[in-house]
């Protein structure tokens, strides 16, 4: 259900362009360095998750032009003869560095840098920046509703308006990382190792003559796992349903779902249903288009919620549904290089990042700053300089970065950031360039 | 760099809990129907432009579970062991009914339906509406962005913002049927057939001492096909530049591009300076977070542009970055049936939209209404009724039914929508399931 691509071809056009002049004019294996950061934060965002790290590693070790490859790009004229004899050759030999997944990062600060040959480091733009772009977008995301629920648990929902099966299973990945606590999403259990769970559809009630019926048949057949979805007549007769089933099941269902209607106003009716009815265990998880300035306002109105299913929001990140990261060229020649003009200038050279108790500082790679270096060697000489961290330890380092943040910075609306300031050489160098 | 995941594992959770459910309940193999549909248009939409029916084909030819998958199934302990029995014989053996690929629906038609057993069609509820939802989306993105550049050519250059690689390709391909001329992404010409394009990034400029010189080798290097970016330093400077490299070379450069800056003033300036430079030829090309509404706001504001590259406008289709299409149960043992509650209620039964000339009706599949009947079989018995259509007829087609919409519905602000009536019988049997 996924399109086979061979991930070199996985690059834009212009790209092949660029690498035939590059290699006419003797300047494709010029040493360079690009680095990948987000100019600007996205709306709403006072920092970002950076998530995507394994897939960047393996794009860059993976990077070989296979035979069918070359032969469809001859096929489709898009490069020459010696173009083509060149890719045949392609391998990242070079060198990665980057801050652990799960780190925050901040506008401008670099997510990874790349140094290698200018041909094959032109090569893995597109890729690096759609898998990096998308899983940071994702885990920021993520991470807002999370702090939105405050505690309560939140599992992803929204593989089916995701963009296309792979988007769902890198959301379920990225969701986790920015704290949720499971998926529905089967795949991504089975791929990743995130924990997956599942309620029932209104389609199930519908199979069955009565809620009671439909609620009687889920107990029995899942007596340790029960959600009962109760709104697809009305949630109130759905709450009383739950209870009756109960009774005759002698099971007590962990939860019911309300996926539609005023949920302030239902769920404390519910709550009080359930409590009436013996079912005060039974707790009330709701779903339905839900975002983190809908939940932070569920809260605030005092709504009975102990969970929540979130699905487009979180998948799409709707509110800003994509990172504007870039992939610059700071060094070529052992020269530092900067697009010089307006707002999508970018700074000059090689960068660190030290993060300070209260803000990071940009340096050059030499300088020797105050506080904790964001970046370290990934791959050096094109190989792993360690083994990818697992995914429940890139979980824990952002739960833990996160929690560091200041309070004004997490905020949902309009947060604060914290912009990073650059080192008096790292100024000097880009008042020289300019 | 694509998730390697078995399709049966591309489900919610959910729909496991539910098969279990059914097979205890000997309901497996209860025939039913589901539709798919959109129960309203994404915000600024008036129409939709179906997309994404292949993979739906895809999706129940290829349900199968292998091996692997039941083992893991197995091992997670998300289903019970008669239901491993059971799915290693699903097979859809049903039938899906659904308009042909590039048609134009409105809110609350099917899309597509789908007939069979409830535990098997209930398994592809997930992967249909994720494949359906973004290329429906995309495709019907892109129509706008085509609306609002009035007859300039607009070629997608979204990879990079994509939500993963998959999104980016399926993207290209959706598009291109929505009336883009071509992508960037150089696999979805391979995979799909989509024509693809390139020029080049800044770090090529930044890679050659001045403009000119990358100029020049670029125009020797792609004497036929040269689209050079001139705001690296300075738009009007790289204008000059670009007219010296061609004095240079005697070749005339095809486009120049300009990705950033006030596009207005800027283009008409550069077309001044390529005119009175004699590059009265050479095209200007624009790019740089361009959508619909500021393509139509560039236009009216009288900016020389000939042709644009849109990225993640059109990638995510920013401004509304999800279609909420719904998989809803309609029919189950012959029985119409229908969610009653609220704004999330359904159409009951089984349904044919019939398209008139001003407006669609949908009647129920044994009506024999005035009008085209959009919904053909695609599958009977789980085979396919005949080949899928090739990309350009998709293509066309879609260009055909845009074509024939009222402006109104084509506005890309607070457009008209055309909500299609209800059939007296359908009206009726709504009212008695009520």
């Amino acid at each position: 259900m996924i399109a086979a691509a061979p991930n070199e071809l996985l690059v834009d056009e212009y790209e092949l362009a660029m690498a035939d002049s590059y290699l006419a004019e003797g300047k494709d294996s010029l040493p360079v360095a690009f680095e990948l950061f987000a100019r600007d934060l996205p709306p709403h965002r006072g920092y970002l998750v950076a998530a995507g790290l394994e897939r960047a590693v393996e794009v860059l070790t993976e990077l070989r032009f296979c035979d069918e490859s070359l032969a469809y790009l001859e096929r489709a004229r898009n490069c020459s003869p010696e173009l083509l004899e060149r890719l045949a050759t392609v391998e990242f030999t070079g060198r990665l560095d980057a801050g652990p997944a799960g780190t925050v990062v901040h506008a401008r600060e670099p997510i990874l840098r790349v140094e290698g040959d200018l041909l094959t480091c032109q090569l893995a733009e597109t890729l690096l920046l759609n898998q990096v772009n998308f899983q940071t977008l994702i885990a920021t995301k993520a991470s807002r509703i999370v702090t939105a629920a405050n505690g309560r648990p939140v599992v992803d929902f929204g593989f089916r308006r995701a963009h296309g099966a792979d988007a769902g299973l890198l959301a379920a990945r990225a969701a986790y990382i920015g704290g949720c606590v499971a998926t529905a999403t089967v795949a991504a259990g089975y791929l990743y190792g995130v924990p997956t769970t599942g309620t029932m559809a209104h389609s199930y009630i519908l199979s069955f003559p009565t809620d009671v019926e439909a609620f009687v048949a889920f107990l029995q057949h899942h007596p340790d796992r029960s959600t009962l979805l109760i709104d697809t007549h009305d949630p109130l007769a759905g709450a009383r349903a739950a209870i009756a089933a109960s009774r005759e099941t002698g099971i007590v269902p962990q939860a019911v779902r309300i996926d539609s209607g005023d949920l302030v106003e239902l769920t404390c009716e519910v709550r009080e249903v359930l409590d009436v009815g013996g079912l005060g265990e039974t707790q009330i998880v709701c779903s339905g288009d839900l975002d983190e300035y809908r939940i932070a306002d569920l809260l605030a109105a005092g709504a009975a919620i102990d969970g929540f299913g979130v699905g487009t929001a979180l998948t799409t990140s709707n509110d800003a549904p994509a990172l504007g990261g870039v992939y610059k060229l700071v060094e070529a020649g052992g020269r530092a290089v900067m697009k010089a003009r307006g707002p999508k200038s970018n700074l000059p050279g090689r960068h660190q990042v030290f993060r300070g108790v209260e803000d990071d500082t940009i340096g050059l790679v030499d300088e020797d700053l105050p506080g904790r270096p964001l970046l370290e060697p990934v791959l050096e000489a094109g190989r792993r300089t360690g083994e990818a961290a697992p995914i429940e330890e890139v979980r824990e380092r952002a739960a833990a970065e996160l929690a560091a943040l200041p309070e004004r910075v997490r905020a949902l609306r309009d947060p604060a950031t914290l912009p990073p300031r650059l080192s008096p050489r790292l100024r000097a160098l880009e008042e020289e360039l300019r």
